[in-house]
């Protein structure tokens, strides 16, 4: 951490800081120029709360050197975190394909889709049971009833199921769910994130429309801070100025999470622009930059779907889409699945 | 609502598209051109989920005539609501100020705190038990005896309480809190929005990082739809790519907001920027534009606070703010309190 | 400048940097910890590209201490700039009020505007005569016979003109204009910047719509490094994720750039959002604020006008903001003129 | 074009309107519902200025339905536009990769570089001769001087030659270059780009920082309306709130472009992140969205570059980094020059 202060700081007041500072056990280095300004504390800073530090009346700036989490960084867990969901590898250098559609909304629905995907070669199935809705008037999901849906459909198919959790109050709902979401919109639900810690389960965690990379990084490090390592990193599009695609899928951050984290990867396409044509050429530019699954949407019949019909493929499409996938990954020598 | 159509759609699939819409009750009128292109749907629309009709394959596009929400919806409500709390109207025309630590973390300090925001004119107290912190190893708040305190500093004083609420399941413990704050974090966590929605306290709901004007309208609509109308909109500034400050306060939302909707309108100028040097002049903006109420940090000792000190004034500072406030604040003819 | 290194450094490499950081007339400092990794660079950095020493291949991050802007900057220049507008003074603790329509369209038209907004207690007159456009299809303004219609309005009513430049061909159609506007999207187009360092004209220097604070700043010290010290900085809004309003204004930008500049600072609260209900609440919000001057659109029949009516107000609208404007200034002890 | 009006317009200012509407050559077809609120105009809406429309006080809002750009719009022009550099052809399912430094500063180093990238298999050579920097005090570029260099090292390595225009003022010093590049701080610099619209020479055009892909669309509009049909579009990144990479790479843009328009896309994965580790991955991803053509930084000696040297490669990245885009382009059946 570097601290840098204002010009002509009384001696009194800076020698306060550097006792202060001193306190947490690190090294307090000061520049000697022309103006004592700048303190290099060297030690272990993550006790240090940054904040307290920039309202000190003497402090102009401060900057951390080291990042702020731990758990999730790669400096300190070289190998890649490799997540086993029922023998689906997540993070072993192969290709997950979790897909299905975006709201559970009948036993025929979620069934039919489920075959059709497995078919075409998804290797997990997702589906919503709890649905964040910007308006209260809309579809809310069939709750836990979506979630045994979701559960018959895994008897079916096989296929590992993954739905997203809106509440900690429905924490026990979950307990045969084989991947737990969280969404956007609750990137930043500490009290949640602290909640899934304490499970064993395989954690999809998304990126929040607003949120850096940084912080993605952090709410992954609350839920590991619980003991619970098994986060999947998910990139699905952020908010920006431009109004032609729902949100800008930030590609780059694919290969940052890997060089960043040791934790796996997935990219959802679908969610990123809300436009079914852009599924195929973000899933495939996800596959080449690094990502370890991706997750789609697919509908029996999207135009009378309850939610989202507007980006989900038939499994016609996501037929085709699944060609060029397998396609590439081939070439790449991944396996899917 | 209006929906385009794509140039040359098969006349079957035009028929089956108007009978769908027609059963939503509304009626659809077809604009007869060159080209049947259009189509406007007249009546009460807000059943129809417009992504399901976007998702139509021979739609093009779709756009909503009419705003999305009702509750909050001044065309439906023209007068503006009043919110009592403890004998402090907001909305009435005058100007509440709400200040207080950024945390609650000791008795002396948050008695301390409330005292001295009193003596300088604010009418009720803030101040954080649950702290939503970006990492897990910060200071988390009080939580539970967080609010004891608070509501000791309340029999103190007599200046009604706000505090945060960061999941459902701690609903009981704000029994008697006077106003319970959402954060912007869990502006779109509906199942908090719902659950507020049938409790009958006054809820101050902040605005996400990234969430528009409509959404924030949208989540109000969420606590009303569920019976409690004692909704107060709160804008705390945005994230965009300035990095000077904090987030850019988004100021036309203040005259906006009070357009569209009769709730009350709350701007908070220091999480804002999170500069202590801002906070008076983005105040008086604020009540320019129309603002009913102020939430301001202030801390007894900034430097040593667990959270946000950069940004909380000292007690001194917050009475010269005081001062300059309540000059604009007589000039406009608005009682403080 | 500080400079943060790569863990373990090869020493050689280490000793090269060193080495070539002294080349620059500056100390180089080394904070001695358990790994050599932070210099200090103390003495006048601003000759050092700050890209260069990133490319470094030891250098892990590089944060400047300075300011990069000079001219510009109050530290170097505590007094206010006050320039003069054939009379009216901006910068001096007045307020300027600069009105007129968004495009020059004919005589008639710019004449009747001009005594209209001069009777309302307007100060200088605006007019574009050479417009930037988004469509090749839309009005590009009148251009050099735009420029004579300002004059003769300037001849009528006394009022100093305001009008945009759109290339430094036309430098010398800008003779006997008094305030020479660059517009946001020519912020950062340098050469342009460059030529008008060489002018002895005033430039209202406009914010370019995803342009930081510091890069105004910078854009400000290209006219002043060539000489030409009458810089104004024109926030005018940003470009954000929110799209009720055509942009967000800044309005954190106007207290800050007083702070760190000594230049006058002038608000647009008609571009800023594109609505005309809100420049009333956003201009007394800059006055409040610290604003110098603003620039507001007034057409004498906006339904009518070739570019951007919907955000103009007409005469008698804009008179009754005035009222409004020239009270709050009355009480803050400001003159307007 | 759909005219919404506010509901109780009164007869006579409707009538008025759809008289005024109606003299544009459009039919205005009236939407009869419980109230007259929609207006549906039929026909060629291209002269019609939209915010003129919106100005009418008896509107609401308005819609285009109907892109706004026609010479670059794929549905009047459905095959791909192929532009031939010297042989090389932009547009045709081949790629073109163009590298070289961000600036050219010296013949020693433009000729090393330019035989470098060669060798590894780029097929135009670019070179900053006109330099836009943030800072007066940073380097300017060598400026004609700079294009005489591009044209040695074209002579010795046959590639032809990209740089960039920041001034029309210059044009003439083009005459021998042979893809002109207008950069993003001129993307909206309308003057320039009628100019460029009366050369015969191709442009790359790079989109703005914070400028819309229709906006993209249109500025290649304003170039093509003055007769010059060899434009590229270019994606180079955006600004967002994200901080870990100096812009976003909107790599939906590649096929939404490649979907709107029959122009060739160019994408530059240098400029866009900022960090070199990053130009492997995004280079891909742009192969498989369907890119026409990369460009790409490569300095023989990126620590001692005068510009952007942290995100240029050197030669031996680059040669690694075109191994692997050969391998792709191979597999997708797609030549390299």
């Amino acid at each position: 951490m570097i601290v840098i202060l204002k010009p002509n700081a009384p001696q009194d007041e800076y020698d306060k800081l550097v006792k202060w500072l001193s306190s947490f056990d690190v090294k307090v280095n000061a520049i000697t120029g022309t103006q004592k300004q700048i303190l290099g504390l060297v030690g272990d800073t993550s006790k240090i709360d940054i904040e307290a530090v920039r309202a000190q009346e003497i402090v102009e700036n401060v900057q951390r050197v080291q990042e702020p989490y731990k758990n999730a960084n790669r400096k300190f867990h070289p190998e890649n975190t490799v997540i086993d969901v029922e023998g689906r590898k997540i993070g072993d250098g192969s290709l997950q394909v979790i897909a299905g559609p975006c709201s559970v909304e009948s036993e025929e629905q979620i069934i039919t889709t489920a075959i059709a995907v497995k078919e075409a070669g998804a290797t997990m199935l997702r589906g919503g049971a709890f649905k964040p809705r910007t308006s209260p008037y809309s579809f809310q999901g069939l709750r836990a009833d979506g979630i045994e849906l979701l559960l018959q459909a895994k008897k079916v198919t096989g296929l590992p199921i993954v739905t997203e959790i809106m509440s900690l109050a429905h924490i026990d709902l979950f307990a045969d769910v084989d991947v737990i979401q969280v969404g956007a919109r609750n990137m930043q639900n500490f009290e949640l994130l602290k909640a899934l810690g304490h499970s064993d389960k395989p954690v999809l965690l998304k990126r929040g429309l607003a949120n850096t990379i940084e912080e993605l990084l952090m709410s992954a490090e609350y839920i590991m801070a619980g003991g619970n390592d098994k986060v999947m990193l998910c990139e699905r599009g952020i908010r920006t100025f431009e109004t032609m695609t729902r949100n800008t899928l930030d590609i780059s951050a694919v290969p940052l999470l890997k060089q960043l984290s040791h934790l796996p990867v997935v990219v959802d396409p679908s969610h990123a622009t809300g436009m079914t044509k852009l599924v195929e050429p973000l899933s495939l530019a996800s596959l080449v930059c690094g990502a370890d699954a991706l997750i789609i949407e697919v509908h029996n019949d999207p135009k009378n779907a309850l939610s989202d019909g507007a980006q989900s493929l038939t499994p016609a499409q996501f037929a085709q889409v699944m060609k060029n996938i397998k396609k590439q990954a081939d070439f790449m020598g991944k396996n899917i699945g």
